[in-house]
Formats: structure tokens, C-alpha cells, sequence
């Protein structure tokens, strides 16, 4: 969860934070010892960070009875309609107000130096010091706020969990406690987030990657290293091939490279000054330090450099599904959102300056053709800038080139009328970068792929190309990855479709149901005829009832079962069912599996075109 | 090389061993102060090891005029008819007779204590010791030789090449200066011979790959540690694309798994005590030591036993094109054929011991159906069995164990009359195995693949089966890798197929060769017109003659040209060329491309088909 961005004038903003600093005053009523930290609004609430001071050796922590007790007090506290004041205060009255506020206190200071705000964020130039007063309570704070806590809508309040939080993510610092709450403008609104999330629950791709057996962990394999499961697999080799079919009709050729090299290469790459924290530590090898690879580039780089290049051979476009290993502590790893192994739809492409636009285009155009094909509604390109105080740190040091690769980036979306938002400070340390949120069906954002420029490192690697002057140019690089890692995509893919995956990725396309023993050698049959369309299909031979088959086959979301009974057997029929409950009887099976056939060659989404007279 | 085995009787063993000790004495009347070691005969001729002493520091070495004068030597030695006599001698007078040769000194300590044999291998029991003598030379020998050296056929001998080596192997021992010789029964087969070799280093995979672009190595990125390049990429894609397709067919199911895990997975495989040298060094992170995996099989022990598994889940047949990492020496690695980094044809299949000699003789004919498929007509099956001696050390110990499923794997070769010799003492740590030695078309012999038998990880794995008596069994294990390694099998095939692959391999199936630029246009019609179909297709639009043009493709090893001018292009038809050389005017394009199609489907290695009317 990241704060809330430029929407300061926006009213959920100012009622979350009010909830914010009613929450620390209903907790400072019933817990007069605890001290406060921080607690700024967040996306769909807010949270606060409290000391509770220890107990036997350990941080002192709420109980869910707790926050009940906290939410009545807040109630009250709403109902008391009490206005927000706002009031400047100098570092010397600050000090005082805060005297037993020891976390404060260090935000003060950090105001007074002009290195961080009141929420001990990284900011510039002196502070203003301000406080806002509710009722009894006053705490450090810029705002802005509702006129009076009788705004805040006592049904659109509700606190959700309690967490342990680093006081300033620092793990040598205290461990505070966190009460996350959520807050909307109405019960509706509030009713309805709630649903999201419960939905979101049952959709959470670590709970159906279980059931649906997509993936497992393993504690003895290690934290963050999914082991994909036959029915993974089937997903992954299905997103394999349809990358391979988009590339190659782009003009992209595969490479394959190894997943380890010497450390020279990384030092020349600038992996290893910008990047080595995400990086794993070095194997030594007959005196040589050699480093799984976190990032594709600079093999194709040196597959690039690997033979003499003209203008007639841009753009070369190199493609590869490679696995990359970066190193994430493990308390932040999550599913398969955050994994230390991850395998990248990847390519780099070498052209020229006057062949940026179009290639860039060429992307572009890959990412919303993809968008499509899954349903993606809803979606935005964030084009992250460099910040001139990086250069030489985070940033390769050429404002200069940084100045004409953003410019050129800007016209090109702005040219190619695709929507942005622009963001300083977040560029890759080559270059601009663009990253793609998307949101599922039920509306959670993803960050999946991005799509980033360099300007910087085919130099370093002394690409060139002869122009058709005869003379040598270095090549831009644009790096890509519409279709992300598979452990992203596939866990974005899981939570947006609810597990429901369409035909063509589903890892069982078509359950089998004999009736009863009789028909199981129809039903086999019929699988070998599947089998031989390519289709993936299993029979349910159990002896269990048919109702109980079918219902076995809906759990694991199989999108179309074919049962099988007297009289499918003697007119060579099938009666078909779909996940989603509709029916038709006494499908021929020719028709059947020609369709479905069609169906999965087109990666269609609509299943009940199988249906259809 | 190894030592020609069980082939004592056979008359060029004989040849070869006696030429040695005419070399020998050759080298002797030309150096009188050179040392002698050893001088075995070898797979098509013999060496022999001699220390020659230092100049300026180094070891000194023959110079390629030195063989020329060493072969007039041995020629004039070969026309005396010198007998060869043997004698048996005790231990002090071998000592007085080798007085000056310290090297021979050594090896009869090693006869005297039973340890070794005249070549300094180990073997078992005391042994005699003998000489044999012709005309001025007595060399220590068990023989057996030719009658005298008039036996040895003039023009059936050459000396060949000088390389250093470490007196028995080790690098703390002397270098000695090897000189490597061919003797055959007569000149024409020598000839043959030659020729043959010429033709190999014509068909050296290094050599094609660079030629081919198929792939590269950079010294940057490391030893060992291949780039493959696009066209190295389109063979390893068909290559998986055809396993995954017999996988499917005959049940097998696809996982993927990471690279690296937790030392504490190895350690319970049973890879860190048996394997460790091969292992690349450990890479530590939050107080954890992570290794990059040298085999795939613990991971997928895992994926087994990640849900119980009942006798009705057998055979569970789990496949992965899995990339190991092993460690070898630098200096031991060796084009394609030796490397750091493997991406194996893997599987591990999982049954009862009722269901093994099934899957067993399945796990058989996928290799046959290989063999078919790519033409390989030479080829022998090796089990290799264990030794008592290495029981507790390089293998598990459990004797009977070992007896039970040797047994097992003889029983079903024999029953399913599958060719095979027996070698013992090379099994894996975990059980016996069967390497699969094939030729190439030129009679060069490959190691290319593994069947393991595992009876002994699945129980350090805890993986069991409720067996249908609800008991718990231990599943046995089959390791099998048909295809072996992408880096083998394509080493392997660029050999064997001299670089002329088959259609469906081809990087490139067509290339299209306007023949002016008034053709350009038809030409890339064509072009996409093959693209549409799936098949891979170039035009040469170059400002180059025609002749030039297809000199460059055949180069190139392109299986198809199809040549496009004006009567072509009127006619809506190309002329094809094969890379064989011949030819068909005027082939209507329809038909050229439905036939190419149905070629590559069939993964057919007869092109000429493409041309029939």
C-alpha cells in the first residue's frame, strides 16, 4: 500500500485522514501510555502507527476486541461533531507540545532540517510546522482534513487489522503497531469494498493456485522459488507460444543464454554499482566471481555484439523467455507476485534513432493487443522520469541524453495518442521507463510489465552499427516485457478470471462424465478424440454419481464437461455442460470438437459459442 | 580416448601396440636422453608419453619436423622384420633393466605391490612382470604383439599430432610430451581413415556453429557457458516442440522448476556428499546456502510429493526441459560436448515395481523412435552396474538393493531383446544406469544419453503410494533423458548431419532468390506467403548475381532455394534448387508450399519428395 497521490482536494482524502486522527484519539482515550507515530490516508483508508510499550520481554499488541472497543470510541468521537483546527506552530512551541511524543519529536527535528515531512518521508527545503486539533486531540499534521468529524461518515468507517510496522521500515528501529482501517463516503460505498475484498479473497491466486494445482512452495526448495505443477505448466507453455506467435509475426527473433556469467560482465552492464542489492551473492569458480543473472540484458547485448552489424540489420529485435533471479528478503515476498526466480517474457530491441518511434509504437501495440485478448479493461502507462539529483547515483550520469530520450518518449506516446501519467524519479538507471497498472475484473491493480529505453548501456557494451554513411553509430535499446514474468502473469491471470481461465489456457479443457461404468470406454473414446485435436481432456472414471462428478469438475473450474450416458452413446452424442451452468444436450461429437477445435485456435473468451446450433 | 577394450586377439590391437614400441624405439635412437612412460595402443592407433627433459625452464617438446624424422626412423626399424620376444623377469632384475627410466621405476613398484598394471591402472592382485624385445628395444610389456615388425604394414602408419601431458594424469606430475600415431592393416584403410577424420573436422560443431551462427561463446560471459544465437534457438524450439509432443502421447506430464535451492534439499538427494565436485560453490543468503541445481530430480521429487499419491496415480511420468549446472574445469570443457550449463531432455517417472518393465521398454522406444526419426543406425545400450567396493562410498549401500534392480533392468532388456553390453562399477550413486552411445554418419561415436534406475532417493524423499491394499509402497524411479542435453544433441546433430539439416530442423527452410529487383516484390509475396504456413523463409534481395546468391545459401546449408524471375513470377511458380543440387523449373507455388508443409509436419529427411511432379 502506497500513500495516496495528488488527490488532495479529493473528499475520500480528507475523510480518510480525519479517520486517521479521530482512530489516534479514540486510541490515546483508552490507552493513555501508548505513543503515536505516523498515520497518513492510504488507497481505499488509512492506518496509524502505535507504540504500546512492552509486555514480558515483547511488544505490547491489540487484540481483535481491541479495535471493537477503538471503533466504538470512534463513533462517538464522530458523533461529537467536533471541527479540525488548524494551527503553525515554531520548532521550540513544537517541542513542547510533543514533549512525550519521542516519535514526533524526530519528525520535528527532520522538519526543522527540511529533510522529511511529518511523515518521515524523504522531502526538500524547510518545513512549515502545522497541527491540526480535533476535540481534545492535536497532532503534528499539514492536512487538509473534513470541516468537522460529524463529516466523516460513521458508516463508512471500519478498522480491519492490526500489523507489526518498523518504526520507519527500519528493522533496528521499534516494532509498532499498526491499525489499518478503511474509510468511504457512505455504508454503500463501504459495503461494497467489502465485498471487492472478499471476492478478492476467494479470487487470491496463492489459495486457488492450491486448489486448482497450479503451483506449490516448498520449504526445503526455499522461499520465493515456485514449483509449477503439471497444471502450471500447461499455462505457462500456452503464454510461451502465444508470445512466440506475436513475436515472430513481429519480426522478433529467439535467443537462449545462460543463466550465470562472470562478474565482469555485470560491472561492465552497471548491474553491479546500480543494482547489486537486488542481485544474489557470487560464486567463485577457479578464482572468478560468477552471479546468476537478475536481468536478461546483457547477454542479448553481447549476442548483439557477437558479429559486425549494418543499418540493413536494424531493427534487430531479440526475444527470449529467460528466468531471472533477484534477491527479495524473504518477510517481502508474497505468492508469486514477489519471488526471488522469475521467468520474463523479455526482448531487447537494437535501432536506430529514427527507427525509435515505430518500434516503440510496435510495442505498444503488442501490449494492447494482449490487453484484449484478456479482457483488460482497464489499464494506464506510468512513464517514470529520471530526477536530476540521481544522475551519478540512481541514474547514469548524462542529463543531456536523459533530456532527449524522455523528450522522445513523451512525443512518441503524445504522437501515438496512448494515455500516460508522468512520474520523476523512478526511471531504470539506463533510461525512462514505462510501467503498465492493470486492473483485474474485480478491479485490483497490478504493476505488470514495463517497457523501459536505454541510452546508456549499449555503449558500455560498444554496440554499434555502420549507418548508411559508413559510419558508426551506437543503436538505442528499447526493453520489454508485455506479457511480464510468468509468476506475475499467471498470478494476475489467476486473481482475473476468479480461476475461471478461458479455453484455451485452461489446463483441463474438457471433463469427461460416463454415467455410470457402462459408458467409460465411450467416454475413453471420446478423450483419445479430444486428444488427438489437441485438446486436453481427462475422464472422471470414479464411481461416483454423476452429480458428484460434475460437481468435482466445477471446483476445479474445468470450462466444459461432457457427459455421457445411453443415449449419447448410441447417437454418437455428447451432453454438454459449461462452468457456468449452461447446457445443451446431445451435442454430435464431430460438430463438438471442431468447434471447441476453433475455439482454443482463436484463444477465445466466449464458451458458449460451443453451445450454439 | 580410452584403451581399446576386450580386443586383445584382434590383429589391429596387435599392430597398434607393436608400433607403439617401434615409435618408442625410434624416439630412443633419435633422443638418447628421452625418458619413456607409457605407450598404449588407442581407438585407431596408439601414443606413446616421453619425458624429453627442460630447455630455458620448460618442458621440451617435438617440433612437427621431429615426426617426420621419428616416422623415416620407424619405417627403417618396420623393414628390419625385427621379432618381438617376450620374457618374464622378477622384480629386482626389472629394476637393474630400467635402472635409467625412473617412470618405468614407478610402474614396476605398482606391478610389485599388485596396485596397477604396466600402464599405471589400477587393478587387483599381484602380477607378473614381463618384457618384450625388438631388435635394440625392450620395453616392460604384457603384449600381446606381432609376430615381428615387418607385421606392422608401412603404409598403414602415421604419426599424427603432439600434445602435452601430466604423467598419470596429475597436474602436480611432470609433462610429458605425447606423440599420438594411426596404424591401420594397410595404406587404403589408413587412407580411409584420414579422410574420414578430414570429413569430421569438416563437421565439427564448432566449426558449424560459428558458420551456421547457431551459437557463440564469450569470454566475458564465461567458459563453458553457451549463447545460442537465433538460429541455434529455431533447432532447440523444434527440439522441444518434438519431445513435448511424444511426452504427450505417451503420458507424461510437464513441470518447471527453479534453478537454485536450499543446500538442505542436495544434502537429503544425496548430491552433497556423492556429487559435490561437480557442484558449483554455494551462494549464502540470510544465513542460508543456496546451490544452482546439477539435477533436476530433487525438484520434481518434490512436485511428487507435494499431495498424497495412490496406486491409481502411477505411472506418474513428470518432464521437464530442465537447465543443470555443473561444474568442470575450464580446460576440460569442450565445444558444445563439455559445458558448465545443460538444458536436459529430463523426466522422472514414478511406478511400482509391477509397472517398471513397462514403462521401462517405453522409456526404449522413445529412444528407438529418435534413433529412427534422425537416422542414427549405429548404436549400443551400456548398463552400468555398481561395485562392492564403492557400496558406502560412490554408491548407496545397500547390496541387495543393488542385486534386486540390476536384476530388474537385465531381466528387461533381455525380455525385450534390446541389445546391450554391461560395465560395472559405473552406475550413479542412486542405482544403475544404461548410457546410450550412438554414431553419427560418419562413424564418430557420442555419448548422448542417460536411463537411471533410482531405488534409493525416493525413500530419502519420504515419497510413498497407498498401493491397493491401502499399504504404503516406495515408488522405483526412472531418470531418463532421450534427447539428452539441447548442447549435446545439437552438437551431436550438426555432425551428424554435416550441417545439412533436415527440413523441420532448418534454421532457415527457404531461401527465396529473386533474380533481378524487378522480382524483389514476388519474391517477398513468397515469402509471406511461406511465413502464413509456418514455414521459416528468407529472400536475398542483395544487388548480388543469382549464382552468387546460391553459392551464399548453400553455404548456409539451406535445405530449399527457390529461384523467382520473369517467367516465375507470369506463371505464379518458382524454380527450386535443393541443397543436394537438384532441381525443378517452374514447380506451381501452391503445391511447392503444401508439399514443404506436409514435409515439415512429418519431420521427413527426404527432401527430394519436395521436387516430385
Amino acid at each position: 500500500m502506497s500513500k495516496q497521490q495528488g488527490t488532495q482536494e479529493d473528499r475520500l482524502y480528507r475523510i480518510r485522514h480525519s479517520a486517521a486522527h479521530v482512530m489516534a484519539q479514540a486510541v490515546r482515550e483508552l490507552y493513555p501510555d501508548a505513543r503515536l507515530a505516523i498515520g497518513p490516508p492510504i488507497q481505499d483508508g488509512f492506518y496509524y502507527d502505535f507504540d504500546l510499550g512492552m509486555e514480558k520481554g515483547r511488544p505490547r499488541t491489540f487484540l481483535p476486541e481491541d479495535l471493537e472497543e477503538i471503533e466504538r470510541r470512534i463513533r462517538r468521537i464522530i458523533g461529537g461533531q467536533h471541527p479540525f483546527v488548524y494551527r503553525e506552530v515554531n520548532a521550540d512551541e513544537a517541542r513542547v507540545l510533543f514533549a512525550d511524543e519521542p516519535y514526533k519529536l524526530e519528525l520535528i527535528e527532520g522538519l526543522v532540517e527540511g529533510t522529511v515531512d511529518e511523515y518521515g518521508e524523504e522531502t526538500e527545503g524547510s518545513q512549515v510546522i502545522s497541527t491540526y486539533t480535533q476535540d481534545t486531540f492535536e497532532d503534528l499534521c499539514r492536512g487538509p482534513h473534513v470541516e468537522h468529524t460529524g463529516q466523516i461518515p460513521i458508516e463508512g468507517v471500519k478498522l480491519m487489522s492490526v500489523a507489526g510496522a518498523y518504526w520507519r521500515g527500519d528493522e533496528h528501529r521499534p516494532m509498532l503497531q499498526r491499525i489499518y482501517g478503511t474509510a468511504w463516503a457512505n455504508g454503500k460505498q463501504l459495503k461494497r469494498h467489502l465485498k471487492m475484498l472478499e471476492e478478492a479473497r476467494q479470487r487470491d491466486h496463492r489459495k486457488l493456485g492450491r486448489e486448482l494445482s497450479l503451483f506449490v512452495f516448498d520449504e526445503e526448495v526455499g522461499p520465493g522459488l515456485p514449483l509449477w505443477l503439471p497444471n502450471g505448466e500447461v499455462i505457462i507453455n500456452e503464454l510461451e507460444q502465444l508470445a512466440r506467435e506475436m513475436e515472430t509475426a513481429a519480426g522478433y527473433r529467439h535467443v537462449r543464454t545462460p543463466h550465470l556469467t562472470k562478474e565482469s560482465l555485470f560491472q561492465r552492464s552497471g548491474h553491479l554499482p546500480y543494482y547489486a542489492d537486488s542481485m544474489y551473492p557470487p560464486m567463485e569458480m577457479e578464482g572468478v566471481r560468477y552471479y546468476i543473472k537478475p536481468m536478461n540484458c546483457p547477454m542479448h547485448h553481447k549476442i548483439y555484439g557477437s558479429e559486425p552489424r549494418s543499418y540493413r540489420d536494424l531493427p534487430l529485435r531479440l526475444a527470449e523467455y529467460g528466468t531471472c533471479y533477484r534477491y527479495e528478503k524473504s518477510g517481502e515476498l508474497m505468492g508469486l507476485m514477489r519471488v526471488r526466480s522469475m521467468q520474463m517474457n523479455d526482448a531487447h530491441i537494437y535501432c536506430s534513432e529514427e527507427q525509435f518511434a515505430a518500434e516503440f509504437m510496435g510495442v505498444i501495440d503488442l501490449y494492447l493487443h494482449y490487453f484484449r485478448l484478456f479482457g483488460i479493461e482497464q489499464y494506464q502507462m506510468r512513464l517514470s522520469t529520471h530526477h536530476p539529483k540521481g544522475l551519478g547515483k540512481k541514474y547514469v550520469d548524462n542529463a543531456r541524453l536523459w533530456a532527449r530520450t524522455e523528450d522522445l518518449v513523451r512525443r512518441t506516446m503524445q504522437e501515438g495518442e496512448v494515455p500516460y501519467v508522468e512520474v520523476a524519479d523512478e526511471a531504470a538507471f539506463y533510461g525512462p521507463k514505462i510501467d503498465v497498472q492493470v486492473w483485474s475484473a474485480i478491479g485490483r491493480e497490478f504493476t505488470l510489465a514495463t517497457n523501459q529505453v536505454d541510452f546508456a548501456v549499449p555503449t558500455r557494451f560498444d554496440l554499434v552499427f555502420v549507418n548508411s554513411d559508413g559510419v558508426e553509430e551506437t543503436p538505442l535499446c528499447i526493453h520489454r516485457a508485455p506479457l511480464s514474468t510468468h509468476e506475475r502473469m499467471i498470478g494476475f491471470l489467476t486473481e482475473h478470471y476468479g480461476g475461471n481461465f478461458p479455453l484455451w489456457l485452461a489446463p483441463e479443457q474438457v471433463r469427461i462424465v460416463p454415467i455410470t461404468d457402462d459408458h467409460v470406454v465411450s467416454a475413453e473414446a471420446f478423450q483419445a478424440a479430444c486428444e488427438a485435436r489437441g485438446l486436453r481432456a481427462g475422464v472422471d472414471a470414479s464411481s461416483a454419481r454423476m452429480n458428484a462428478k460434475i460437481r468435482q469438475a466445477q471446483l476445479l473450474r474445468i470450462p466444459v464437461m461432457a457427459v455421457i450416458g445411453d443415449r449419447e452413446v448410441a447417437d454418437d452424442t455428447v451432453s454438454l455442460r459449461l462452468r457456468s451452468g449452461q447446457r445443451r444436450q446431445g451435442m454430435p461429437r464431430a460438430a463438438c470438437l471442431a468447434r471447441a477445435t476453433d475455439l482454443v485456435a482463436e484463444r477465445s473468451a466466449d464458451l458458449t459459442e460451443l453451445l450454439a446450433a
